[in-house]
């Protein structure tokens, strides 16, 4: 099964051959690296069909990575929709299903660098909110590209806070049709991606009035452009919102409605609809409208936000057993830097990070299949958790994803700046995933609503209250107040450590609730008590998101004993997941004396000893991920170790090696020639 | 002396007119921000003289900055040497001394965006490791550009381990030449600035052979492209690195040399040099030939690192009191973000942090400034602690820049992502300062060293140990192992923070050398039992830089004495400071029990009362740092905080609205019409 010609398939005369600092980290493998691959792709059969979608668009010249260095705001652009575009002519011709992986395992084979992504926020938006009428009408309009969609609902003015809105959709019963207005200069939509230059129309979220009466957030599907010629239809005003820190092959747009009339068929009715003499029904929750969004986090934790990581692992790690620097003793030659403690101590916890995020994705992508189809048929008593965990979850992934991938980028020093690294790209798109869908501490401080609220729950006698959702269980646990570990090896056994955060993650909870406590019996009222403690709730907040990691692991390692070689591995990973986690954040721990300051040497003791234990399989556990170097596009991280040589011939392509100097005749020369005038 | 004039100069219609959410934060100062600038410009003829210089260069229509944030990598760089250019040619009209203050404070209002960077950094070390004559003779040549130089110091397989530099400078008596060389495709120079496609001369940082014998690393200056046409020397290959992260207007180059020969006068000879026969000798210590690099990190840490953090907390602040999110009370219009307290947490730390990391590069300039002319004449008392304060404070300083930056950036939101914001831009500038002029976790391990040695020296009785230097003093301090305070207002005496944090650095020093001590005593050799504990070291490091970064900032507070309201206001900052570095790193602190749980309460207590106590000076502690419009070139940031009209106008500029789509006829079209022939 496996296909190690799309790792090494740059075609580089020098890719021929492996650096053997890297081939002696392959050598004795402790386990079987395509096993643990076949685990990620979720089954060996999918491990095979990804390999056949990259093999295909490889080996199709129509498509080519390498260049994207170098190119301008306006080649990404171009680029990203050459590739949608070649894709779609592959999906046809090989009859790809639409909701197959093939376009999943296409996009990942080109970096993403595809355009046109907004089509599937748009589709999962109209399931959850559209009637069965509206899905089955402009469901396949949409796929078949007979229209290209957007979905716009941030503002110039405002992201997060949806109430704040400003879009109006005014319903006018005389003729059957909603005013769809921007009132202000801040009304106007703002980031929407293929926006820009692209979209023909938009799923604009805006403020409902009918009959005088303001019903909050919908969504009306809204032509913006021609489809004969692409120009702004009447009312419309749109266009690119500027260059940005990264995702610039992506045309984020902005749009101003003057005034544009749809039909009243065309806002998404699934939770509510207007009549035509404009009465009101609603059928779900006031917050059902926010399902659209809820989706769209949990699609974009596996294919959007994780690979950054997973890819700035690969390629950190790779980079760390080819450049040496300095001697560990006097006598040998300069170390492997990864062979050096810091460096271990840098890249081993975002390694463990990547693997303890993609089993949190996936519980979560699992528990939102259990729960989502009975949120569609209008039944919400999963609705508060699946909320509370998606929140959590993108929250927390997207965090520890950018914090781990500017830290992969920085362990490989100097050439972790350059753009031919691969890392720079990877940094600045994940860094967006931090605000775009949610601004993460908003999100904390939703979870830290849902964590109050079940907090209370649990102070309530077994009798009287309602069953816990899974995830908060552990706030009706009986509490240890002091850690039991009596050595190092303690810290190893995985129940102690969820235990351990499971009461760093109550007594936080508790701390907050406690002190909007205090602040209302010395008179404030409840929100005023909330406002003044929101940095306690989201650091409350911050230690349940590290449980539910932890925990997540932890299962997941569980469920591998038929691999023993691969649970072993795992499990080391796990372990220093949770202790790295645990020395960060040591203060929570020894606050009350839950651990004492020799049970947190302990930990560090333990921990450090992972880090060495970790070594030996770090190359392989890179491998597992099976990204293809034209994937990675990063000079330092093939699966050859050919760095020096990529780094120097890739940058002889450079424009700046390749064009005349543009400044030369215009000032170095008069520069250097005017000291003779002085003369 | 206020220039409002300077502060809105864009020439926007709209600058007419404040926007009331930012003019009411100015409208009752608790002090006097003119006396502030004139404090952090050292003086209020400085500010006079910045500003004139600011003038000069806004009423030339020569520059021109606002359209940077669309520019080309090509464009960046041809923009610089434009700026350049015609910086030089306003100097030698206006007659500005070489060495005043006129041409960093035209950088300052161009934004840094001025090429040939790398002058300064050759004429530092020409200073530093030349001889008298040498000095007089490339002196003047570089800096008139008959010459245009760089410091060719970083390899392809080299950067901070200096001894592993591979290229060779091999002197040969018979033509009293250096043959300067590089033996493998890891000798490649690679990082210089100006080297890529503009200098004409080079000093080579290479290993000295003579007479067979290798004597470590040298400065030699190799011309390395005509001065008629530009072109390579013979034995030159040299060209660009390609694009970066950031920094995109310098020509980051390589140069490989095949053999390429300069005559013996050429090798810098103040502490090191070769006779006609090639007998070596030294004048210094091994490590003389680093003093250049040691000159180099402290003269960028006020101009070069410090203004990226400063910058961005100006604009994140300003952004953050138009923008408007969420109902702090149900009946209340949106707050403004400033007033949310999660938004203060992410940026009052940071401004805090910029005043204080201001005073520490401010002390270690001064201390420069005393010890840097007696190293020059070879008395090498202070160097060690030269060393050791430079690389602590270089590092830092690059640290907190780069974390507090990058806070700021997503403080800002989505907004934060554009580049028109301005913050990107200042985020992957500072980034880089993490890396260059010497990674920063081998800068803490060489401080740790520091540490180690002076915390045996402070074992032994006070009759047999020298004096330690003062930055460390605190080591032979008595050490109380109980913080006395009893309440949060107990945390606001600078004393008590001060102690606290020489206790915590104190202890882990001595934690560390235990851990050394110990490996030793089990087997280990002094190397194997360093190597081990670098992680301890690297936590000491970081805790001993805390501790004088409060320390000078405390002291330079307690200077103000005589601007009572101005001292108030920041001894605020330096308690902030103090305390929220307590709180993140609240571990070290409850370890030993120096602080109980209850004490950190007290801190935590003591500090979100410091948020509320700032709040209403932050505006104006931002606009004493007297950054232009046009410096800032930011559309959050702006001083009349017309944010959403500057996005929205801006916006307009970009190529992606002035240029004809790319993709629409090749791809959008024909993917619209697709369908069609499916019919």
């Amino acid at each position: 099964m496996s296909s190690p010609v799309h790792r090494v398939s740059l075609g580089d005369t020098w890719s021929l051959r492996m650096n053997p600092d890297i081939e002696s980290e392959r050598r004795a493998p402790s386990f079987d690296v395509e096993r643990l691959t076949n685990i990620l792709d979720r089954g060996a059969q999918n491990t095979a069909l990804r390999r056949k979608v990259e093999s295909i668009i490889y080996s199709d010249p129509v498509f080519n990575l390498q260049s994207s260095h170098f190119m301008t705001h306006n080649e990404h652009y171009e680029a990203a929709l050459h590739n949608r575009f070649h894709v779609q002519k592959l999906a046809q011709r090989l009859g790809w299903q639409e909701d197959g992986s093939e376009f999943n395992y296409a996009n990942r084979a080109l970096s993403g660098a595809v355009g046109l992504g907004l089509q599937s926020i748009f589709i999962n938006t109209l399931k959850s909110l559209g009637s069965e009428e509206q899905i089955a009408k402009w469901g396949p309009l949409c796929k078949t590209f007979q229209i290209i969609t957007t979905y716009a609902q941030t503002e110039l003015g405002h992201g997060t806070y949806l109430r704040g809105l400003e879009t109006e959709a005014t319903y006018d019963p005389a003729t059957q049709e909603f005013v769809i207005h921007s009132p202000t200069m801040t009304a106007t939509k703002w980031w929407p991606g293929d926006l820009g230059r692209t979209a023909t129309h938009a799923l604009v979220l805006a403020q409902l009035i009918c009959s005088g009466a303001r019903q909050g957030m919908h969504g009306f599907i809204v032509p913006i452009r021609s489809l004969q010629d692409h120009s702004p239809l009447p009312g419309i005003t749109t266009g690119d919102i500027g260059p940005k820190m990264g995702i610039n092959h992506v045309d984020n747009g902005f749009l101003q409605l003057h005034h544009v009339r749809v039909p009243r068929e065309n806002m998404l009715s699934r939770f509510a609809e207007v009549l035509p003499d404009g009465t009101y029904i609603r059928h779900g929750t006031a917050q059902s409208n926010y399902l659209g969004m809820l989706v769209t986090r949990v699609k974009l934790l596996l294919n959007g936000i994780l690979p950054n990581l997973q890819k700035a692992c690969v390629i950190s790690l790779r980079y760390s057993v080819i450049r040496r620097q300095s001697q560990l003793r006097p006598s040998d030659p300069e170390a492997k830097i990864l062979d050096h403690q810091t460096q271990q101590q840098k890249l081993f916890p975002q390694l463990a990070m990547s693997y303890a995020l993609y089993f949190l994705a996936i519980s979560l992508t699992e528990f939102f299949q259990q729960s989502y189809d009975a949120v569609l048929k209008k039944d919400f008593t999963l609705l508060p958790e699946l909320h509370a965990l998606s929140t959590a979850g993108k929250a927390t992934i997207s965090d520890f994803c950018t914090q781990g991938a500017e830290q992969c980028r920085r362990a490989c020093g100097g050439h972790g700046y350059s753009k031919m690294s691969g890392l720079p790209t990877l940094v600045t798109e994940v860094t967006a995933s931090c605000t775009y869908e949610g601004e993460n501490t908003v999100l904390y401080l939703q979870v830290a609503r849902f964590l109050a609220k079940n907090y209370l729950q649990a102070q309530l006698s077994p009798t009287k209250r309602k069953p816990l959702p899974q995830s908060v269980a552990y706030l009706a646990m009986p509490d240890r107040s002091r850690c039991p570990a009596q050595m190092a090896a303690d810290f190893l056994l995985p129940e102690l450590y969820v235990t351990a955060w499971a009461h760093v993650a109550t007594r936080l909870i508790k701390d907050a609730a406690q002190h909007v406590q205090t602040l209302i019996q010395s008179g404030a009222d409840q929100q005023e008590a909330w406002n003044q403690t929101t940095i306690i709730q989201v650091q409350a907040a911050k230690a349940h998101c590290y449980y539910i990691i932890v925990k997540a692991f932890k299962e997941a390692v569980e469920k591998l004993d038929r691999e023993p070689a691969i649970q072993k591995v795992l499990k080391r990973l796990c372990d220093l997941c949770a202790l790295h986690g645990i020395l960060t954040n040591s203060g929570d721990f020894l606050h009350d004396g839950y651990l004492s300051g020799a049970q947190a040497d302990m930990v560090r003791a333990a921990y450090l000893d992972l880090l060495r234990l970790i070594r030996k399989d770090a190359i392989l556990l890179t491998d597992a991920f099976d990204f293809t170097d034209r994937c990675l596009n990063s000079a330092l991280g093939c699966y050859d170790g050919n760095v020096y040589e990529r780094l120097f011939h890739w940058a002889q392509k450079s424009p700046a090696n390749t064009q005349k100097n543009p400044a030369y005749e215009k000032y170095i020369r008069p520069l250097l020639q005017s000291w003779r005038a002085k003369l």
